[in-house]
């Protein structure tokens, strides 16, 4: 057979790369080289991996091909190199969650993820680069070095789960597991230009991952297209309830109706957003018209209030988990300034502010059942900004002088994250700078199989998910 | 027919007042006379009552004669006079919860105890006594006076419900309802020697009534006798689940199986009791082997301390309630000084002190769970001390040299709040010193019906709950 470029493979898709494997046609050993060839050259100056499995990925790759050959075929992923963001714990391999407090943390035992993916026959490259504790949005990370967007180095990829979109944005492996409690999948997928999924609550099992806020906690794949989520993330979902249909990629494009509904929200989500994205929203929803939907505006009052209100919640249970284990406030001089500074919040908080975070939780709840009753989905922008540079603690957006960057960041991901509701995240173009914009959907709890659909149309009538970087 | 005196008909068990009521043998009007005499002539001094609804309940017994007459009876508590805690609201009738606050908060709606109560064809007597907010456990009183015990007039009724006890035990009617968010319907049900039932939670609605901590907050009968707490139950408890099975008066003694199986605790509820206390639950255990049951120990391993930290819960939530609504601490100075400084208290918690109270909750449950495994129900004291002195702030217990009265209270009480689990306090004895000892059952998860039967057949076989304070 001829040999395929190495930049050829690594950008493959998952469904591509596994009929050229059931076809013999390429080996996992070739896809586990171009990935790991890239990681090589590119993730010391990216900051995309903690931890590179080389030997173990190339023995994996060698046991995949020769199951393969024998034709015990174990799914999609088989002989798919993927990487876990660096706080799924994974036996007898280092598990740092980004930190200088657990640098030297090896688990004795594997992550439900972690175990998921290699019942599926996936090969692990590596453990990818995360803002410290994804106790952050930017990714950027005083440990490791911050980790940095592909499409122009001197911005943030987005966190917390920034190594994990630069390693699928560039092609060092087929997609990535990260983890989201504010928007920690979906923000890094936006400013990288990829595919990330934050799946309904509960779904995907958090056993064996560092925790943040253990309520809002949330694990889902990034990847490089909407059928390649949906595979990784058919390894690792649990029993959805029944009388909730559970995705499958092979039917994804069959099972959207010819019509369906979609929420245009006429507050919260196009407060203060930059102009370029959201005219990417407003091409997006002209183009899913054009796919079948009929767009309705929906209203969410009041909801920054109470969201702000819950946050509490998130805050008071990450200081809960790092007093709990002894690290804060006793090794303070080992996080980073941010982290630290979080945590002394949440330390500070009084339990009556918790318990107006409870009511809050409720109250955003209630808003966005009411906004789903008449849709399939809400559109919204990932992110009301594209990615900052490395540093930039205060940005410019429309109608204010300046905010927090981290405040702007979450601001739009964070309400998924107190609902419990699933939310992807999909390309929608590039501003004028080359840098990318997301497009966020949002759908009913147990609903990934029809958010994924509407996801995967848009895909399909659109190519942003077919450029990537020049990194040479 | 002959005319009965006052104090016989005064203490007439629920039962067979309604069997004379069906047989015309006595009127609704003469069973509210006798108690409103009895209010009358004793509730000044012992403070049962804050509120007397003379006129309205002579109103209503004259309604339900005719209706009784007609043969319209609705029920057992047709025609039954009875009182309610002065939390639970009343629709044009003054609820103020005990406090300052609210001395004049006249509610436009029924709670839903209150609207059950009318339904079932109850009278009502009036508004009984309590402990500020329901927030302490001794029934003192700054703004209305500190209810007395009828036993020994120099000392504590208990609380918070300590009206309710008083107004049950002397008399004033034949039944009252009242919380228990740590021990406040069982603790001045045994302390003034009558029947407290604090049910499952969420078996009575708490609609309409002022709250404490909500998701501690209980609502059930202070009775004379089992059978009585029983019919007051049953005309205010919700559905039961699917499986579980719903008391029944009638059928109470025939539900007891010929052998059934009590727990002993060897660790927590026989720590620091009483002597007098600990001898009168042998006596109890003793009775009730000969009566079928077979006595296990059973361990409870170290719960005092997840107590301690769920007791958080309880302490927050209370305050969250008065900080939300204004009370606290724009208006500190018209709290009695320990509602003050229990609400300080919470104000101050931390948010991280919660969390903790969280796990100390799922701790405690756990403990019970396992402890109630082999058995149909716990026996312990209900309280490890009889009755303080008013004023009295310390107290020796054995085995230590001093401790806070309240701490002492509300010790063996609070398990059942933390957990849920209905327990039951019913009369077991007197002290040499003549004070009431209370015998606590707590059961199972929504069987009512098994604690109520086994409370009932050691009633049976005991003449405690016919025994009546001296009051003239």
């Amino acid at each position: 057979m001829p040999a395929r470029p190495e930049s050829e493979t690594a950008f493959l898709s998952i469904e591509q790369a596994g009929r050229l494997l059931r076809r013999k046609e390429i080996s996992p050993v070739e896809l586990v080289d171009a990935a790991l060839a890239r990681i090589e050259r590119w993730s010391p100056n990216l900051h995309a991996f903690l931890t590179v499995l080389e030997k173990r990925a190339r023995a994996q790759a060698k046991i995949a091909e020769r199951e393969i050959r024998l034709g015990k075929i174990r799914g999609p992923l088989h002989g798919i190199p993927v990487s876990l963001k660096d706080n799924f714990g994974t036996r007898a391999i280092r598990t740092t969650a980004g930190s200088k407090i657990l640098a030297n943390f090896v688990p004795d035992a594997d992550s439900d993820v972690a175990k998921s993916l290699t019942e599926a026959g996936a090969i692990l490259l590596g453990k990818t680069n995360m803002h410290e504790f994804a106790y952050g949005i930017t990714g950027e990370n005083p440990h490791y070095g911050s980790s940095r967007n592909p499409w122009a180095h001197d911005r943030i990829t987005g966190g917390s789960s920034g190594g994990s979109a630069v390693a699928v944005t560039t092609g060092m492996g087929f997609g990535s597991f990260g983890t989201d409690t504010g928007g920690s999948i979906r923000i890094p997928a936006a400013l990288c230009g990829i595919v990330g999924l934050k799946p309904t609550y509960g779904l995907v099992s958090l056993d064996g991952v560092v925790p943040l806020s253990v309520s809002f906690d949330h694990a889902g794949p990034l990847a490089r297209n909407v059928t390649d989520a949906c595979i990784l993330l058919e390894a690792v979902a649990a029993k959805f309830p029944r009388g909730a249909m559970r995705p499958n990629y092979q039917v994804l494009r069959k099972s959207l109706p010819r019509r369906f509904r979609l929420g245009w929200p006429k507050d919260f989500f196009f407060e203060r957003v930059n102009p370029e994205i959201r005219r990417g929203m407003e091409a997006a929803a002209k183009k899913l018209e054009e796919l079948g939907a009929r767009i309705e505006e929906i209203a969410l009052p009041n909801l920054a209030e109470p969201v702000d209100r819950a946050t509490n919640l998130v805050v008071a249970e990450a200081s809960y988990y790092h007093e709990s284990q002894g690290y804060f406030p006793s090794r303070s001089e080992d996080y980073g300034d941010d982290v630290r500074g979080h945590l002394e919040w949440g330390h500070n908080l009084r339990a009556v502010d918790y318990l107006r975070g409870i009511d809050g939780r409720r109250d955003v709840n209630e808003i966005f059942a009411a906004a789903l009753e008449k849709v399939d989905a809400i559109i919204a922008p990932t992110s009301p900004i594209a990615a900052p540079l490395i540093g930039e603690r205060q940005i410019r957006v429309p109608g204010e002088r300046e905010t927090a960057v981290r405040a702007e960041l979450l601001r739009l991901t964070r309400p998924a994250n107190l609902t419990g509701l699933p939310a992807i995240s999909i390309p929608c173009g590039f501003t004028n700078d080359g840098l990318p914009i997301g497009l966020q959907l949002i759908g009913h709890h147990w609903g990934e199989a029809r958010l994924l659909a509407v996801a995967l149309a848009f895909e399909d009538s659109t190519d942003w998910h077919t450029r990537h970087p020049n990194l040479s």
